[in-house]
């Protein structure tokens, strides 16, 4: 009997599934002819009774020996083996194909996104990691439900260029209100976070071989975007003001300029009033774009919040760039741009032709999380936090080490930078690597050689007693390498 | 009394919400000194009940005040007037900026991005539509709320590289399976759907300059996605095997080959074995990739299904480029790209660092519905209900017009082309445009010039009655037209 013939080909054990075993066992039993041309095999149901496997198991197996000519007939009106045999030759035994000799012709603006590291995920003290362990999941997922159970058939569609229409709206209410963001609805683009952005901007703003200016130290992120784009990217240094080009590198001006005016990353300076001024004032001169991310301008912790830099932009130089990612969690992958109005339809149009955008259901459940206070709520209780956090992480430092390294930038976001002698930050962080303590240097934030040393300690997802811990053993390091 | 005051400023009926005039009338209370310095305001939840507004409102507006400086203290330990207010200019009234003079800088690549027009969504007889009113959305949604329910901490960070492991073997059993394909999960790559394959497959594959294939007629997604890769886009001629590239062509081999070898887009052909055989060799040759952009090979309604180009390759040199946007819904934005094992680590390594992968749920979620045979069963429903429309459509055409245009390419997917008179398929199309039907013209999938007339009439979410309806009507404005 059938069932049994199979019944001993199929092992519960195997690393293949029960679908594929029965697959593989019928074809067989087919291709040795102990299955007959014209054989009526059992109903699916039947079968799959007779085996103990789900009834799915067999129509799959059946469905796909049907597709490739082993069976025919149709489920329901029973299913027979073929009269004839397809005449290809059967699928070859699933092997590896033979490496490739040809050297992989990863582009050189790709090679240079293999050279440099990732941060890595997660583990005291890396930066820009966010405590997911605080976030209203449940919340979360009932919004999702809910726009799941109210979704209609074109909400499952592609979106419309820009995405959903109640979230770019939610959004440009937020960013007026919150950030001072000068902007309609319409201005507001959608995008899978700032990566992407980033990368929208450079291909759809810039030509290929154009210049754009970052920060030095800056977000190696961007950089690798920009490099990917085929810009030039060009370091350009800090004082205490901000991004400080000076007066020979404006005279080869720059088509984008990539800053993060409310909180520079990673050394956390907030540049002045005059520098925005200035920079607003040169860029409009010269032609270029501001891109300005404001990656975690919502965690200010003292002080007045710091108006966006597009706020004050008469000129439509900025583009304005913002993330969930770090107030909501990374692996929503939902960012946003505000592009200046005369551009901004085009943009959207040209980003949507290079990715088609969907993801509508969430995009609704973001609305209202955001409209029915759940993002508001959540970042006033993390600014509380990771106030908290910050003050202790300070206070650790200073009471470990003084004057010998300042904690500075703590007043904002998730991360502070601890200073040190220059040229001596690498090896620290090489030193804390080796106890477990990730403790970027600074030097690896730089692209030219670096003016200071120091270590960019994120402490957002490290609880309270573990900076107390692994702060006070990371000082220790630092200490006996001074 | 506050509340009075504060009420007679708010109106349900303006377009401002409640939270921003709360926000702007108590700041002008402020400003104009009839809130005090030190004065005590009302706790959130009795002046919320004062007022008749959610507590949300009130917490919102007091949380933005005290954050720009106008109001001190901690929600709790009550509120107050500040005792100096900020010395920052108050924030400019919203207004919209001045309308760039400068032109737009979209790139070269981008310009081209926005002439080609979009395909429209939706009605009879839009191609590559599918029929998304009988997907089993309650069935998603319950295996996307479990995985929710089942959710750590770290599945809402960032993916690791290539995605979720889970969905990876998922795709990689699938594919073995049912498209003959030879693959590791290793080798599977997730990806936002396939326009962003292509674009990673352009950028990260080939430098800027070089040349890809394109069939022609094809695609116009793939062209537009190559040229903002900064690639030179060279159209190849057809024949009834295929792509079809003159020992001229191959002259100046090109850097990657971009074919849809099981159902030709727009056409229908299937590449024959023999030209399959040749594009390998040839490929392996002169160095080149094939990316086999197999959109809808899972709707294969008669005859053996075709084995991927994938599955003969013997010296990896084929990328399979694969899409749940048809087999699930298009705004699900999840696709995948199978990788010769020897660059696909590097591969997924260097996609991660442009866009930072993340939505391990809902990958999570497709990975339980593909294994739980959901997948499967839905793909064999719309077999049948494709291949019905199919031959209804065909039958309607036949009728109406018998050998004067023949209905080609129906054996496979959601459309078909109706051949016509080389020249007059245009002229067609805007005359069934002004009919209310989207009758795409063959010759506006081509590059070069058309060697053939016809239309590109989809089917797949155009319900049988309409078939009807609308196939005889559009049959008539080609019968009048020839």
């Amino acid at each position: 009997m059938l069932s049994e013939l199979l019944s001993a080909r199929l092992d519960r054990a195997a690393a293949a599934t029960l679908r594929r075993q029965l697959y593989d066992a019928l074809r067989e039993l087919i291709l040795a002819g102990r299955l007959k041309a014209g054989q009526r095999l059992p109903a699916s149901r039947e079968l799959a009774g007779d085996l103990g496997v789900a009834r799915n198991t067999v129509i799959d197996a059946y469905a796909q020996l049907t597709a490739e000519g082993y069976l025919a007939g149709r489920i329901g009106a029973g299913t027979f083996v073929a009269e004839t045999l397809p005449d290809l030759p059967p699928a070859p035994a699933p092997k590896l194909p033979a490496p490739s000799r040809r050297k992989l012709r990863l582009s050189q603006r790709a090679e240079a996104v293999l050279l440099e590291p990732a941060i890595e995920q997660g583990g005291a003290f890396a930066p820009c990691v966010p405590d997911l362990t605080l976030f209203p999941f449940g919340e979360w997922q009932r919004l999702l439900s809910r726009a799941w159970r109210r979704v209609r058939t074109r909400d499952t569609h592609y979106a419309e260029p820009g995405g959903h229409p109640e979230l770019r709206a939610a959004i440009a209410e937020y960013l007026q209100i919150a950030r001072q963001v000068n902007c309609t609805p319409q201005q507001v683009v959608i995008v899978n976070a700032a990566q992407q952005g980033l990368d929208l901007a450079a291909r759809l703003l810039a030509d290929a071989g154009e210049r754009v200016w970052v920060e030095d130290p800056g977000y190696p992120g961007a950089r690798r975007v920009f490099r990917a784009g085929n810009l030039e990217v060009v370091p350009i240094g800090l004082d205490e003001e901000g991004i400080a080009p000076s007066a020979e590198d404006w005279r080869a001006p720059p088509r984008l300029i990539y800053v993060t005016p409310s909180h520079q990353f990673p050394l956390g300076t907030v540049m002045s009033l005059a520098r925005r001024r200035e920079l607003l004032d040169r860029a409009a001169r010269h032609d270029s774009f501001i891109i300005e991310d404001d990656y975690d301008g919502e965690f200010r912790f003292t002080g007045r919040p710091i108006a966006s830099l597009q706020g004050i932009d008469d000129a439509s130089r900025v583009i304005y760039l913002g993330t969930f990612s770090k107030a909501l969690f990374p692996g929503l992958r939902l960012g946003y741009m505000v592009l200046p109005e005369a551009i901004a339809e085009r943009f959207a149009y040209a980003a949507g032709q290079l990715n088609f955008e969907g993801r509508q259901v969430e995009q609704a459940a973001l609305a209202a999380f955001i409209r029915e206070g759940h993002f508001g709520s959540h970042v006033r209780r993390m600014r509380m936090v990771y106030g908290e956090r910050s003050r202790l992480m300070a206070e650790v430092w200073q009471h470990a080490l003084g004057d010998a390294s300042p904690l500075v930038g703590t007043d904002t976001g998730m991360h502070a930078v601890a200073m040190l002698p220059r040229g001596r930050d690498r090896a620290i962080s090489e030193a804390a690597a080796a106890e477990g303590i990730i403790a970027q240097s600074l030097a690896s934030f730089c692209l030219a050689r670096p003016r200071q040393g120091g270590l960019v300690l994120g402490y957002g997802a490290v609880h309270e007693k573990d900076i107390r811990r692994l702060g006070a053993k990371l000082a220790q390091v630092v200490a006996r390498s001074l």
